[in-house]
């Protein structure tokens, strides 16, 4: 791990957002770490559903996970996000309280950019000395503008947590209800920076999708996941 | 009791939703085996009105009952849905609370299905090993979808309340205020899995609302229950 | 004090609503007693403005009054409504409970009957006996329908406090901001039940308005009070 | 400071608002008398979503400032007002609770007025004779209307914590993101109420921006000063 840059035990977190980017990183991240999940968290804030998989229901809900035999990471994850703002200050806080008692001194979100530029990840801290020290790793940072929702509200907050923050934002069109590419480089994004052992170049996501581009993606209008779900009541 | 799928203290409820079908049929199993009414909830999340009925207001409220004479089963019912997901959620937690302080180990939930299948009831369970039980008890399971609502969110939410979840959905179109055939088919499926001695032949809504269905019922436009009654403010 | 129908201490109550019926009347009610405030409350869901009257401005509230030298009357009155359900539930929660600990047995709300009948009061109680003795007293019971707002939620969850409730609704047309003759038939109804030597003859409202009805009051649109007064932000 | 109108400590804040009018006004203040911020404040009911600015990320927060080596001032200031009606009562109450320990004593928010008039500010009180005291000191009483959003439910708020209140308000046209010119004229009667010395002449803000009337302003549609940044999901 970059001690470099970081504190002595880091968090990646990934929730769902425009093209689901941040959550299929920190997803795949979790996965490929062997990670097990050890604190489920739900907000009133969700959607007043339960999936269905396979005949099983279950809530909606946050979770964090660590990789087995190591105490220096942990994953984030979600199913979804608060459907209004108060719901997610009140949800990032709960995580946030969570975090700092598991003395975590660093949390990286991993969140979608939408725009035209030719950098595939930006980043944003929330101090001068972690912006300039993530720029040395190699991240652009983003000069201006503003990050929305859990991803950016956690950063945000850290400060207040006494934790330090960043997040990395992946480039993406808002096209696709999942953008595999930009997820793809959220991944190699955040391994150089934390000196992760994650290969992306097996993955071939990024490849793939820009082959797919003019192929299959265009040719059907722009679906949510849920959409091909029957809804009950 | 059928102590081979579920455990020893079991609670069947039904809110408000489409087709009236859920709570329709809580509220006959709850009269059927003659329960009493020994706790009342009220959410601040309902609407915000009093119903009169013969002179006599009474608040909006969810009803937990027990038949006399037995400890191992609760009824419970309510007037009403939250309005919004928030509150949704906190009813919820606050129903589950109470089932978990009276050991209750495992929450049967009666809701609606809108869709086109050959089936009447469809289940879902929180766990792989109760969704199997109850298939095997003759349940056809719901393989994909999600389940709305306080039904939904009740079931979702048991594992975080130490107790297991089954959802049964009664089929219905999703066009009448009241649908009783789709009640019925509810009640019947729960007194099988349960082994509750509750005839639904005497009561014939099936039969009636299906020689109906062409005769009244569509004749005229779909009405919710409370559009026959004046409003105040 | 008509101990025949209520307890020990009794709770006037009304709040702003369709054509100001409740509130006018609580209003002069607590005037003609000669009243003094006692407690304060304030909603977070009430308007998120202050109203300025000769250069002060003063929060949005409601009011608890006694009259000077009797400990079996209260009056309550306010500003506003909150603008949500949920904060309709909670205010009317926290006044239930002041009321509670002044040991107020009784709370008679003031509210609004839009509708064509020829009764010009209505009452409902929160139990037969109270409604049964109301009918006694000569209020005319409602026999369905709802009560929507405060000061029905008020009624409707007395009893979770320890209390019965009553609501006398007065019957308007909806149509004036300010219906003077349909508060004038409550103040004459809580006076009656009551046995409060409060006259309303010499107001003479209903008569004024009536004679009104064709005149003024039909030629311009109906306006809320509010509208007369310029916004500042 | 003007001890014959306020009590022996002030604190002066201005909120985001129509013509961010009082927020310029209170951050220009706070510059001038070189304060340091000792405390933050953040809001569940704020836009979902961290400003950026030079890659650093900070959350949407209030401000409590305090000048060097003096005990009888404090300025409030913040990056935004709640979304919501009760997330601005819980806001002005968690501001008023942290001055209340601060033992402030009167609290003057700075805030737009819209409307045609001669005056270019006016001010209302919390009692009568604060009214008279601030009349005496040169402001006009706003005779009658109402003050909206948080720099009105501050003031309205202030007895209910002990404190007295004053809210000023500089007209406005509300026609511009930002008017410097009311923002000057509020900078001017709080510095005369306060007897502090705060040159506003050396702006020229109220010269320039009646300069710039028809010229600049007016060739443009109004914006909001975020609508130039781009935006991140």
């Amino acid at each position: 791990m970059s001690q470099r840059i970081f504190g002595p035990c880091i968090c990646i977190g990934g929730m769902p957002g425009i093209g689901s980017v941040g959550k299929v990183a920190a997803d795949y991240i979790g996965t490929a770490l062997e990670c097990h999940t050890f604190q489920l968290m739900v907000s009133i804030g969700f959607p007043p559903e339960v999936p269905v998989e396979d005949g099983i229901a279950r809530a909606l809900q946050v979770e964090l996970k660590a990789p087995g035999g190591r105490d220096d990471l942990l994953i984030l994850t979600g199913d979804a996000q608060p459907l209004k703002p108060p719901h997610t200050y009140n949800l990032a806080g709960e995580i946030l309280k969570a975090l700092a008692s598991y003395e975590v001194t660093d949390l990286i979100t991993l969140a979608a950019y939408v725009g035209s530029s030719e950098e595939r990840v930006f980043g944003v801290a929330t101090d001068a000395d972690l912006a300039l020290a993530i720029e040395d790793g190699g991240v652009t940072l983003l000069r201006d503008g503003i990050v929305g929702g859990l991803n950016g509200i956690l950063v945000g907050l850290c400060p207040s947590y006494g934790m330090r923050g960043v997040c990395l934002l992946g480039k993406t069109d808002g096209e696709r209800a999942i953008d595999l590419a930009a997820a793809e480089h959220l991944i190699g994004a955040a391994s150089d920076l934390l000196g992760l052992d994650i290969s992306t170049e097996v993955l071939g996501w990024a490849q793939e999708m820009s082959k797919e581009d003019e192929d299959e993606e265009k040719k059907r209008p722009r679906r949510r996941p849920e959409d091909d779900r029957a809804g009950y009541g």
